[in-house]
């Protein structure tokens, strides 16, 4: 990227650079994410959802009190005159507050737009302030663990049709979390931030989530030792047995209801055939404070089943549109966010590494001349494809040469090239070229354009 | 929408509201506006373009200077310390500082993406403070008016391609304006600000702008009855031809080399036939200042011919670029941005005034159940489908009934609902239902995927 530049005379000195944390993307670069696009919004809407789109920023005081600590991310735009706003630091607020707005009690929507954050950015790990999201959620209130289980189903497909190899979805239930955390004798008042520490154990070896919990949050120490004697139980329907008979848990109203849910959970997954992406691991807790129910989190794995990096993470949500509606009115929510950059990066490097031709366009056929002269009958040509609704091209030099046009289809992958020559002209046909084969074939000039559609959009 | 709501007990008093001037898409809006990005999409793939993409702020000082009084309607972010951040005015100032930075030398591309304007906001004539524009430009040095021909041919495609009504394409020369301001006895000093007076033609009527001209701009009276004669004229071919006979114009060096392209464009328009879409205008001039050559805006008319609403817009911009290079290094471009919100607005309308159904989702089949407790049935079958690539949904309720799930179908316009009920289980059948028809035909649960696949993909 272009740093500062010192050696302009007459120009403004200044900085060209793209703002700290976020980037443009090249055609090569596009032409990669629309891939990755497709395939999550066909998964979306395979699944039936609609899609909605919000501003780009909200009102200041939709998004405070939303976030917790994170809220200190937030991009306030300047006081010029009117309303104070943010820019979306998620997808999620701003559909509960378009829930609440609108009054709708039931709705599945996706919704794939960039939000922002003023966090530190890395970008080689793919951490950027301005990111895309790809949200599924659905809204309304139904049978336990239907739609929930539906969107862990979705976070399945999603990264198998992506192919980014081997993955494990981590699920685990506020409601077991809180119930555990009581088992263990955690203050009331404290679950919320041991619940952050737990948070951090995917990254933080146990011993330092230790030491966060007792000597800066002033957790027992003993406490604490149950804690991790549960965060470390990973499995499926046999440890929702082994916890049902754990004689503390077993008292717990709140904990056996969240296992008797989870039990159901595991039910669904094996009807949709993915019980074995899915583990109940105890060491999942999320980092927001809105989550109410099931939460899950889509983790790549390497060859020895470890994980290597969250690239999907959502949960149930029951209280949040009621934070908007003035009567406090509730809309059940289960969703998930797909981390589209990390996805992206990895992608992109593994195609860049194959040295696999990226084409950034769909062009269909260049519109060549052989010798000078003929820009007017490219021109003619080239509009009467276009009117055929066929995607075509031309030099935009009055007299280019045939070689330079020829290494053009090849260089950006166009597959066929229509060469007009004077003889050609004069014998009343034009001469189609396959880049690939570099055949040649002569083709009547008032066949022509079927004859392209036939040979060259398919390949296009 | 909602406003200020003062009945809330417990809940924080807050406006429940977008932003000013913005506004959310609910699932019909988006089904029409996807619709709308997929034409135009499709015809700037036609005509070869790339994509790329640049962050929705940019640094402060890369948009300053470039807008002229407009510059006011920036929206900056709040000093958070670091760098000075702007949203994006528009998607032209990004590239060209895209192309500087990446020392591009030539590249066609598009950018569809939402800009940012404290305007005072017209949501009736589809005038918001977040917007989206669809920008098409070709960069690099070529021969004249080869680009700037297929950027209005790409707008009379467009506006054809969307079956908006009659439209003509108003074109005029940046320096054929400059000339006939000399020629008509305006200090060059004034150039841009008669220019911006000339601009306000298509809303205001002579006597006004003439008027500002005088009273406002100082501008000699005579000089500016000069200009009136001007402005008034429209034509083709044969105003070219008439002006180049003008005792002053035929002088003016500028002016003559100016219509000797825009001769050359008019061929070009011949040749890809689109002349009775353009007409020269003089009164056209264009709002930014930094257009160089060829300018355009697309007008949708009323049956008399009269314009009613500007939906596209553009020039030549050969110095842009130049502005952001350190050693002033310049790029031509010329491009086109598409007012997306007007058609949108119009194609919208026609949408609900003819009571047409939008779907917003693509599901194919809708499985149901006949009898309670089929929800596992379904949830197989779902996932069945799911996993052949077909969109399918059921109800998210444990026990619907069969009439629910049937109207659901007939709302949402799903063709197909496939039927798994206690009896065809045990005849190892589905009943499989045609939405439009009421038909239904039973198939054996073997061949269930494949029937699917040939009677509702292609009707979904």
């Amino acid at each position: 990227m272009a740093e500062q530049e010192d050696k302009a005379g007459d120009q403004q000195k200044f900085v060209l650079k793209c703002p700290k944390g976020t980037r443009d993307f090249d055609p090569k670069q596009m032409a990669i994410r629309e891939g990755v696009f497709k395939t999550i919004t066909d998964c979306f809407k395979r699944h039936g959802a609609e899609t909605i789109d919000t501003p780009v920023f909200e009102l200041k005081e939709t998004l405070m009190g939303k976030y917790g600590e994170d809220s200190k991310l937030i991009y306030d735009l300047a006081d010029q005159g009117g309303e104070l706003l943010s820019l979306r630091y998620d997808l999620t607020v701003p559909f509960a507050r378009y829930i609440a707005m609108k009054k709708i009690t039931n709705i599945k929507r996706y919704h794939i737009a960039k939000v922002y954050r003023r966090d530190n950015p890395a970008m080689t790990k793919g951490r950027y302030r301005e990111f895309y999201q790809c949200d599924f959620d659905t809204a309304g209130a139904y049978d336990v663990m239907i739609t929930d289980a539906e969107v862990v189903k979705i976070v399945a497909e999603i990264l198998s049709d992506l192919e980014l190899g081997d993955f494990v979805i981590k699920v685990n239930h506020r409601k077991f979390l809180d119930g555990m955390m009581a088992c263990c004798g955690v203050p009331t008042e404290k679950f919320r931030t041991i619940c952050s520490a737990i948070d951090k154990l995917d990254k933080t070896p146990w011993e330092d989530v230790r030491a966060e919990m007792v000597d800066t949050k002033g957790l027992d120490g003993a406490v604490a030792d149950k804690i991790g004697n549960f965060v470390k139980l990973t499995g499926r329907g046999e440890l929702i047995d082994k916890l049902l008979k754990d004689d503390s848990i077993s008292k717990n109203e709140e904990a056996v209801q969240a296992l008797e849910e989870m039990r159901v959970f595991f039910k669904y997954c094996e009807l949709m055939n993915i019980t074995n992406r899915v583990s109940f691991d105890l060491s999942l807790a999320r980092g927001l404070d809105y989550y109410t129910g099931l939460i899950y989190e889509g983790t790549l794995t390497d060859s020895d089943g470890k994980g290597v990096g969250s690239v999907a993470g959502g949960g149930r949500y029951d209280d949040l549109v009621g934070m908007f509606d003035p009567s406090g009115k509730k809309v059940p929510c289960v969703g998930v966010s797909i981390g589209i950059e990390r996805i992206f990066s990895i992608i992109e490097a593994r195609k860049f590494a194959s040295e696999e031709k990226i084409r950034t366009t769909e062009t269909a056929v260049l519109v060549a001349s052989a010798q000078k002269d003929l820009l007017d009958e490219r021109m003619r040509l080239c509009s009467e494809l276009w009117g055929a609704k066929i995607n075509a091209e031309m030099s935009y030099k009055k007299d280019p040469k045939l070689l330079t046009q020829i290494q053009y289809a090849e260089e950006t992958g166009i597959p066929c090239v229509a060469i007009i020559g004077e003889d050609e002209l004069k014998k009343g046909i034009i001469k189609l070229r396959n880049t690939k084969t570099r055949e040649e074939v002569e083709i009547k000039r008032k066949d022509f354009i079927d004859e392209v559609k036939k040979r060259c959009q398919s390949q296009a």
